[in-house]
């Protein structure tokens, strides 16, 4: 790779952008956030960004944006590239790819926000040199981002896992009934950060470790992650957002592994769990550098 | 493809094996059925019909099993090809493909009997010409052989896709608590027809169709379907199995609509279903031509 190709990374989050350009695999350049404002003033700063990297023989080559969704990714489709529906003003039905190839006059590679994060852990984080993982985000909302075969999963349409069904706990006595806007009850309807907040007036993290509140949240990602290990059978889950922590791991790991062991001979040990879900080692970097392996390896 | 090559494929399964040749992917023979006994008997059968297949100038050339699994499907692990834990006297540990490829003299390839019949569909039947496809069967147990990518879906190790759990319905009021071995209720555990016939004392189709039965299952059945859906995003779903029927079909095509409709651009309209859930077109022949398939264009 010449030194002196420069590539560009985007992580387009609800909040705030992050950028940052890279010489490649190798050599990389963490930068800027950007508060996500309207579509036409948040790009602006981020070509202004971009156009402020290059210098000397240093020249963009290729930019990649790892974007909130749903996205149009099927490069036939005549809206290729745009965001579909969403909450956000302004964003439902933006170009965001065509914008930016327009305005860097490079071309522009684009993925949602958790397949570039997969992508940027299996590069340089949790997840190297493996062939089969997943990162999976607890955040805000849910997300998982799969990696099969060494290459992002996409069946007609990019996943969307985080709304996937989990059962209902036994335990709950506060018949609550999930807060997500389509189907309520969905794994991000009832274990996202919003879910908790709503339902227990705080963050996990602010909740004493006793409170029910902890294995019931704890019961629910382990039932998720137990459907992802039998739908997609990764050799590890990546598992970070900002509900997760030490504790709560700790919990997911052994009700997980209650569930999967008997399925797997690689994971019949409780140890094996250790190594099986793990936390990023990108932290909320993952998707800016994730972007950047995209915009590098990505066939332009 | 020489006319004189013969292709083997073999569906071993709980109560029988159906063993069929073929000439290549045009030309087909399907034929018997042997009772599922001990190893060591039953394989004899399958063997003494190969041989008895081959005569003037054709000769097998290649065969490939479709098996009730767990299987181990890591060509690098010592017990490649072996049956792995099952209640299924004599047959856990079996060196399955070994011992059939030793006895025929032919490279032969192993797969799960729910993967060898979505290669059938594709090849054949209800998915010819798609990339991205699942095929489920809702029988004695349940099982989903994906494709992504025109290729069998396979992780560290292959998909276990009908122990994945889906919610209790709110509906229920008997308090069933599901019959998978291993964690209950799971969806095998709740609307496999053992499971069935288990809560309510009878098969679905001798259950009068105004009892809550119907309801429960295509409920269940959606949800999972959904979860699917929004894991692996198939083109189409084919589902079959002995629990299938027109009337269960167009329950779950209704409720799964009303869960997916909003997520996937293609499938808003609700005749879309029509054509994204279809039952097989291959019948209880999908496995065995899946591994005549298989046979054929493994990289042998």
């Amino acid at each position: 790779m010449a030194a002196n190709k420069l590539f560009g990374g985007v992580e387009a989050g609800g909040t705030k952008f992050v950028c940052a350009t890279g010489t490649g695999t190798d050599k990389l350049r963490v930068s800027v956030e950007i508060p996500t404002r309207r579509p036409e003033s948040t790009l602006r700063e981020v070509i202004d960004f971009f156009r402020s990297q290059e210098g000397g023989t240093e020249r963009l080559a290729g930019a990649a944006i790892g974007s909130f969704g749903p996205l149009e990714l099927n490069e036939n489709a005549s809206n290729y590239g745009h965001i579909l529906k969403t909450t956000k003003p302004g964003w439902e039905g933006f170009d965001i790819r065509g914008e930016l190839a327009r305005a860097l006059d490079v071309p522009v590679a684009i993925e949602t926000d958790v397949n570039a994060a997969a992508i940027g852990e299996m590069n340089w984080g949790a997840a190297r040199g493996l062939q089969h993982c997943l990162y999976v985000t607890v955040g805000t909302g849910i997300g998982v981002g799969a990696i099969v075969d060494g290459k992002i999963l996409h069946g007609e349409h990019h996943p969307e896992m985080g709304h996937t069904f989990v059962p209902i706990s036994p335990d709950e006595t506060d018949a609550f009934e999930g807060i997500c806007l389509y189907h309520k009850s969905c794994v991000e309807g009832l274990a996202s950060g919003i879910a908790i907040v709503s339902r227990w007036g705080r963050k996990l993290i602010d909740i004493p470790k006793n409170h029910p509140a902890w294995h019931l949240e704890a019961q629910y990602l382990a039932k998720f992650l137990a459907n992802l290990t039998f739908v997609l059978q990764p050799q590890r889950i990546i598992i970070g957002g900002g509900v997760m922590n030490e504790t709560l791991l700790s919990m997911v790991r052994e009700l997980l592994h209650s569930t999967i062991a008997s399925y797997r001979p690689t994971l019949t040990a409780r140890e094996a769990m250790n190594d099986y879900l793990v936390m990023p080692e990108l932290g909320g970097r993952a998707g800016v550098l994730g972007a950047i392996a995209i915009a590098a390896t990505a066939r332009l």
